[in-house]
């Protein structure tokens, strides 16, 4: 029998306990050992719960009790988690964990500690909820070059933009529904402004390159710009706008990551990826395109998610899986504004004729697009690959010209 | 270093051979070991080829060679391969296949052997080609149990009937098309008859159920039936035709598992999956549905599983993966008669009202369905739940009141 702990008993952690449970003898089966909660850490009270007789305030005595050999920790953020978390490796316990923010901010170090500790550290979890992700990229596609990665990972803006586009929602409305449904927290800015997603591709990035790409490096535009005019525009196109999180390694061997609003065409593999559902793409080399779809979040997919994990660690208590990436510098990413793609513009003018022309001479192959019922002084076109920095520029000069530009969107390469 | 073989150089053994050589250094800093080929097995020359001084057509030299640690058997079919897989396990080295013929008809026994002889045996690589679907379901949804499993596993068929779908082409036309593309053998019976998707659904079985389904127990109906009529019956319906392979338990513990037509609506995540590719629908307790999409065929996808299945076994020469299932009994599958499913039904008669009410009476919830340009004798209706038996019995009844059915399919529950 293994002795394990759980630090935080909220959603994700009660739902560990939950599967633990009630799945004991089918999981005793996988693991080849039988699995038992011997501690909940949380400093709340839980009078009257089942499990109340495992719940604990302190966490040194998880620590220093030798029997227990995995920790999940599900208790969010950097702090005290991190610390938590790095004294259990260092007692030689394993850390399983769905806490992106965590991984993100301290994956590099954490995964070191653990390597030097002969015990592991594991996040299946903190990407994609119960869809598996981390180790198909770490392992299945271990003979893969990773060309570009691409991907719908939070599933809270994935519903905002699902009720735009299918339902003429507009953003407030729509997201006031995901709050509603206890989709979108109170303060909705970290899935909103696309910080939930970055953390995510920084996790995906490092992983499939070797080196911790840190959250802060990742470019990040969320979708609280996106107007239901961009939406019809996107569809009179043969599309749709999603916040996508992508990698790519660009022919000078640097990275370009971001977070942002894109335009991916209805045949797409993610354009059909709706209401809190998560999908990511995985270019490899030799495979070409995989794409894995499911519940990025919620109670039981991510608790699903946690509990493989404690039976991976189970299975291997004293060999080593080998999830490592190095410490990164902040040189392999390439600064946004040098970075090129296509894009979509909205604008407005007063002579219609005039700006079109002027946008033709300023934009690369720019092409008009039109859609029903547009107001008289509205433009929109689409265009080739331009940097970052010649859009701006572009976009300068248009409004030098008197055509005020409302909507500038990526066009996904994917 | 660690030496390895590989047994066979067609189409994938080639593709293994380029992907271990041109990803040479980056699989070696995964694997932290460097992977060298020190044969390749196969009865054929190959005068020129620049891997010449490797080759071998004598087997007892791999076997008996105690450097060779891992080998790869990507020669297909059951023998030899089954022997040389054999004899390479007892003599401690880990084999790593593509072979879903194989795996599908000895795996319990060649899991066995492995067990008892502490290497490993892997073969992500025999189904969905270069897509992760192994690992993830032995492993990432390890804290599940399965409720079902339904894919698109062959990619043969899933060209046809795309062609059949999109381009209204014959099944006829549609199958020259894909053995012209190379896509389908000049004897495509494995494909067309649904013996490769029967392989491979009762590998997922297997795995998802932890006892070895035998190929033979699966029910297994090809698409050589389908007309272009049914094709626009199921698009008026709101649905498309594919070749789904199926597994799921059913409340008396028995397993219902087939491969065969079935009319799935066009909301599922299967009904995007065209052309060659594969895609994986996996319904877990807790995890919800979780779909897999990807090439599931061609040299250097399924080499690239097979490479990784030997970068793992190389992580963990001295480490069990402890991937297996026990010998199965017959026992465990539902006699087909007695399934239960919905169906869509086509007839021909010559007084449409009275056979519309002659069906109402023998088939349960008979809803009719109509085409545009449908002929003038021509009924279709779509039915709720019925057994196989009970289908059939309605389907005779219907034939002694004078209407002929000319098809009947299977409706999805997912």
């Amino acid at each position: 029998m293994v002795q394990v702990a759980v630090m935080g008993y909220g959603v994700v952690g009660s739902g560990v306990v939950e599967v633990l449970s009630e799945h004991r003898d089918s999981i005793a089966k996988r693991a080849k050992e039988e699995i038992n909660i011997k501690y909940i850490l949380d400093i709340r009270e839980f009078p009257g719960d089942p499990f109340e007789d495992k719940l604990t305030k302190d966490f040194e005595q998880i620590l220093n009790d030798d029997e227990v050999k995995v920790v999940a920790e599900v208790m969010g953020g950097v702090n005290p988690a991190y610390d938590f978390t790095k004294r259990c490796l260092l007692k030689g316990k394993s850390v399983v964990t769905s806490n992106k923010e965590l991984v993100a901010t301290k994956g590099a170090e954490l995964l070191e500690i653990a390597k030097e500790n002969n015990v592991n550290y594991l996040f299946e979890a903190s990407v994609g909820g119960g869809i598996p992700i981390i180790r198909p990229i770490s392992q299945c596609l271990a003979a893969n070059e990773v060309i570009e990665i691409a991907g719908i990972l939070n599933g809270t803006t994935n519903f905002i933009l699902t009720k735009m586009i299918h339902d003429n929602m507009s953003f407030e409305d729509a997201l006031k529904l995901a709050q509603d449904n206890g989709y979108a927290e109170r303060n909705p800015a970290a899935d909103v402004e696309g910080l939930d997603a970055g953390r995510k591709i920084a996790i995906l990035a490092s992983l499939a390159y070797g080196k911790h790409i840190y959250p802060d490096l990742v470019h990040t535009q969320g979708i609280t710009k996106i107007t239901l005019d961009d939406v019809a525009y996107a569809a009179s196109w043969g599309g749709v706008i999603k916040l996508i999180g992508q990698v790519k390694r660009l022919d000078d061997g640097k990275l370009d990551i971001t977070v942002e609003p894109m335009l991916i065409e209805n045949a797409s593999q993610l354009a059909n990826v709706d209401d809190v559902f998560n999908g990511i793409l995985v270019r490899g080399d030799a495979t070409g395109d995989v794409v894995f779809y499911g519940k990025g979040a919620g109670k039981l997919p991510t608790a699903s998610a946690v509990v493989a994990d404690i039976i991976d660690c189970v299975k291997h208590l004293s060999a080593r899986k080998y999830l490592y990436w190095a410490d990164g510098i902040a040189d392999c990413v390439k600064p946004y504004e040098e970075t090129s793609y296509s894009i979509y513009v909205r604008a407005e003018a007063e002579d219609k004729q005039a700006a079109l022309e002027k946008a033709s001479q300023l934009f690369t192959n720019a092409r008009t697009i039109v859609r029903a019922n547009a107001p008289e002084n509205e433009i929109a076109f689409v265009t080739d690959n331009m940097t970052v920095a010649g859009q701006e520029k572009a976009v300068d000069e248009l409004s030098k010209a008197g055509v005020t530009v409302k909507s500038k969107i990526r066009i996904a390469d994917f």
